[in-house]
């Protein structure tokens, strides 16, 4: 019952405010911004790390770096592929501000904001869960904590996750906003 | 230059046919009731999976289940919990077939969609990460592969990732279809 009132309440403000819309486009655009500094710190965070310890026994490894764990790989590849797509998505944002009463290029935008947050996240908690598992290891597998050798590159790999988690509440964000402009057109 | 063209012979069929949109909302039910099976089918594998080997050695483990490793957790607690949302969409899933102009309740459901597609795909993504070391294992860090071990276990978990992985693709198409479907109300 109250759904139906809210209903017809904001339909009689349906194409009350083109000034909204365009709010809604300005603030689209600066959060596109903030997902691609954090998807971009992420995947130069996590590519860059290295550690090569100054001692040597017959287990432990000499050193570390992303590309020695498949996830992390995934990690680097997934975060590049969406802070490229967020830069392009830039211009269609802009475009956006411009003409802010587009539609079929919103629902394009919502679409493939969709597809790239399914990417993001793949390559965040993956990556998450060998870092769990880098910190605590694994008795019932008999997996065990590097970190305890490794400790930068562990505090690197822990850092790296940050941006992705904040670009994925990023996007969860834009799709909804880009929900609200196409209601508004 | 393209882009505005097909904005205006969009623009013209915009109030045309409110067939289409009880359409996609036919449609956005039958792939809710998918990913209520992909997503329910998913937990209850992963979470009845149990195996106990038949011998026993210094080193190797009697018995595997879900709970001896947290990804396996939070994937079985994710896939249930986006189970219930799924559910529970099910009710304004058929309140959008009958009132199809209906747009705040599809505002609302195109973010708490998009939150609940982060929330399971993080979880099959740290799942699948885990499988993948139980199957491959890692050389530089010293875990071994425990599937040499845990042949039955080892195929149930990775067959729980095949439903959670359909109900992501299921919840693009249906932020999308949702885009849609606002833009024509």
């Amino acid at each position: 019952m109250k759904a139906v009132q809210v209903e017809r309440v904001e339909a009689s403000n349906t194409t009350a405010n083109p000034a909204v819309n365009k709010g809604v486009s300005i603030l689209d655009f600066i959060l596109r911004i903030v997902a691609v500094i954090g998807t971009l710190a992420s995947a130069i965070a996590m590519g860059t790390t290295n550690e090569t310890l100054p001692f040597f026994t017959q287990f432990i490894q000499f050193r570390a770096q992303y590309s020695d764990l498949p996830s992390f790989t995934f990690f680097v590849i997934a975060n590049s592929i969406v802070s490229v797509y967020l830069i392009l998505s830039l211009f269609l944002s802009i475009y956006h501000i411009v003409r802010s009463e587009s539609r079929v290029s919103r629902i394009a935008l919502v679409f493939f904001d969709s597809a790239s947050m399914a990417l993001l996240t793949a390559g965040a908690s993956a990556a998450a869960a060998i870092v769990y598992l880098a910190h605590k290891g694994n008795v019932r597998a008999n997996w065990f904590a590097i970190c305890q050798q490794f400790n930068t590159f562990c505090e690197r790999i822990s850092g790296a996750l940050i941006g992705s988690f904040i670009a994925i509440v990023v996007f969860i964000l834009l799709i909804s906003m880009s929900a609200v402009a196409i209601s508004r057109r």
